[in-house]
């Protein structure tokens, strides 16, 4: 016990010298007075400018390579990441256009150029998720269809997006193929006669679990924002549940909404 | 440089093995097979299932005290922390009534008994951040007004909610005496002329920044919500631009749309 103890001590001690460049240089790349593109101090420099030695300096500059906020490009040193962050838009499920011109413009700052997505479908029937069970009122027993995509850019996980439905809405349809819909699941439901005509979205920040970590191939100390949707039909069904995962150094999610006249809003 | 290298290894794999307790005990809460309010295992006995010392059990269980998933009550051990989940509903600041009786019924759920909020406002005349000056169509040498809130629940720091507004716009009035104005900010700014009829959300995950560390009192290894608003008058022109920073642990995002009949959505 009293080597555990000491070992913790010691670890405790390094590692918050390591945290504290990581957290410095962090807050210099998301303020941007690190720009897309610049070039990070040697790891000589980063060494005598935190008084550390190079293993150290290189276990804070992981951090950040793990957070995707820098990229190595040895023998040049490090680099603040160019900027390939993704828009996620809900409301565009049901609205293409945005509503607002500064979003259409915030979008199309977001150049994919010669990016290559691609994605890998699952489909497999299991008892729901404890959260999913009670997002689509099911009952003890009910089992529900995961249908689970693991979406790639340039061959680099992107981002997770697991659909859920209750087995017993959808068994024998076509949602069952772990191959893509083209017209998409949401008008293969409502074929099904379940058109989904509202939608609640759940957003949270939290640490990756082990499986996520694996399936998005993460370092450690890099948050996930959880997007969970919930799609009703007319009569107030619920539907659909989806569970995104998105690597948190690579979304915004967005959404716009306006006051209407009589002060109703959408 | 040698020595720096072993004491790298030895670090990472102390690391490793911490982690793998916090990453397995994590995903047992986040997926509720442990429930809130639950025991964990003892240190003892954590120690025999990951095979390590207790110095490691204790920083692997740190991770998930800094997260704010388990609570420690000696001597009686760690247990899952009771949900205190804060929903925060962007769109209610123009519709104080959900239009989804599940949101309502969600939101209900979190019955906040005998919890103390309070709040501390300051008010600084700075040059705009970045991402700021950009959301406000801000020049060069324009200053703004930082309306800076750090909202307690009994005391416990619980989340940021920083406004910036335009000097030029609001110099003189009320919203720069750092205390509460009653009928709130945004009708204070709709009564200089200037009323919100939209505006954007923007939402992140990432880790948090040592400012915001310290106005937290955050743990390391407990990522933030970042949510960003910009607020529009009726003739497109930006007023507002506020940055909330919400601990992960304790907060889940709603939005609720609806498609309407003819094909356009709220």
């Amino acid at each position: 016990m009293g080597r555990g103890r000491e070992r913790l001590v010691g670890m405790a001690s390094a590692r918050a010298m390591y945290h504290q460049l990581a957290d410095t240089y962090r807050a210099k790349i998301v303020t941007e007075e690190l720009k897309p593109g610049d070039r990070l101090p040697t790891e000589q420099e980063l060494g005598e400018e935190f008084n550390i030695t190079r293993g150290t300096v290189r276990d804070g500059l992981k951090v950040l390579v793990n957070e995707g906020l820098i990229v190595p490009a040895r023998p040049r040193g490090y680099f603040v990441r160019p900027h390939e962050l993704s828009y996620v838009r809900p409301q565009a499920e049901w609205r293409k256009q945005p509503a607002s011109p500064e979003m259409d413009r915030w979008m199309e700052d977001q150049t994919v150029l010669g990016r290559t997505p691609s994605q890998h479908i699952s489909v497999e029937i299991i008892p729901p998720p404890a959260k999913v069970a009670e997002r689509l009122g099911l009952n003890e027993g009910d089992l529900v269809v995961a249908r689970r995509r693991i979406r790639y850019i340039d061959d680099e996980p992107f981002n997770l997006n697991d659909s859920f439905y209750s087995y017993d809405l959808i068994k024998g349809s076509e949602i069952l193929n772990p191959t893509d819909i083209p017209r998409g699941t949401n008008q293969a439901l409502a074929d099904l006669g379940y058109e989904q005509v509202r939608a609640i979205d759940e957003v949270e920040a939290r640490m990756p679990l082990p499986d996520e970590v694996n399936r998005l191939q993460l370092g450690p100390g890099n948050p996930v924002l959880v997007h969970r949707v919930t799609g009703f039909t007319i009569d107030d069904k619920p539907v659909r549940c989806t569970v995104n995962v998105l690597i948190g150094s690579k979304h915004v999610m967005l959404f716009e909404r306006s006051k209407a006249v009589g002060g109703s809003v959408s």
